[in-house]
């Protein structure tokens, strides 16, 4: 075939998202296929207007259309709490918990030297900035290996500027992505948050 | 906020795709919102060009950028045995098995009342439009209760022209779908197939 087989670019493109396979990239263009080619077309306008309006919230680090982000900029939530996660994902486990009336910071994952992810790839120095005006920061990363590593490394960071600093309690279960944790396990945690 | 969120757009759209809920439609948005804005482009555009210029092959029914479509156009491949498969990918499962040296023809599915899909939902009448000229029919619709009575159903229909219809064997184990076979039961599927 001379021209470009758009059904296997097609297949090329969506296999690069992640957790999807050639075979399910395969499956995926086949029912777009199936279906009226404004499906296909409307979910393309949509991924390419996914950057043209967003940007990073300046203070929290979440992506949003405006800057700050309607969190930050809302007056009715504590000025002076900072819950830190990792992903914006696990922002909405918390906020479902209904036990969290603070603000966030989106770290943007965590510390790993095994992958080399180190402080710098991290929104760790926004951090920073924001915790001297904060009276508890609170450590929501995951409770796995490189989760608790960047809860201590942070805590290291942040008790000498006199802010208090907190971590969800083993509400959650240990393995568990806090993205997936229940609503009752979130709600626990909080309550049962330790001093670091 | 008074704009559209091209996040919860993007989201909301992800999410059309099958097997794509909400949860895993936030992720790849979020991933997508990480990576370069090229990426995101790059798979819209892939998913714009898809339907503009794949058209139906009017002999095997399967999509491809020229009608007919280069299988049908291979002078190599027998031209009096049809395989014929309920989803374009199961071309790919019967390919890689080495075993079929002859055409196809997609059916688009199997015959399934309880779900209302009737022979006319399928490319039954572009598959007797073919059939006089075939010495073979194989059916290779999956091994459930859908693709058994599609089997019978079009031996019903070919048998009276003189066709000699088969059915795959079961090599492929019952209730796994054509597409997920592995190589060896496919051909052993291939090589054993049987009168219907």
């Amino acid at each position: 075939m001379s021209r470009v087989d758009p059904l296997r670019r097609c297949v090329a493109q969506l296999a690069r998202l992640p957790g999807v396979g050639e075979r399910t990239a395969t499956r995926l263009a086949y029912w777009l296929l199936r279906q009226d080619p404004q499906v296909a077309a409307e979910i393309a306008d949509a991924l390419h207007a996914l950057h043209a309006s967003m940007v990073k919230c300046s203070v929290c680090c979440d992506m949003a259309v405006v800057d700050p982000c309607p969190r930050c900029a809302d007056p009715g939530r504590e000025a002076d709490t900072i819950c830190v996660v990792e992903r914006p994902q696990d922002i909405s486990a918390i906020e479902r918990s209904g036990g969290w009336r603070g603000r966030f910071h989106v770290l943007g994952g965590a510390i790993s030297p095994l992958e080399g992810v180190g402080p710098d790839a991290l929104t760790v120095r926004e951090l920073l900035g924001r915790a001297p005006a904060a009276r508890e920061v609170l450590v929501a990363t995951d409770p796995d290996v490189e989760g608790d590593a960047t809860a201590l490394y942070l805590a290291g960071l942040l008790k000498p500027l006199g802010v208090r600093v907190t971590r969800l309690a083993h509400g959650v279960a240990v393995g568990t992505e806090l993205e997936y944790a229940d609503r009752s396990s979130v709600a626990r945690a909080l309550e049962n948050r330790r001093e670091l």
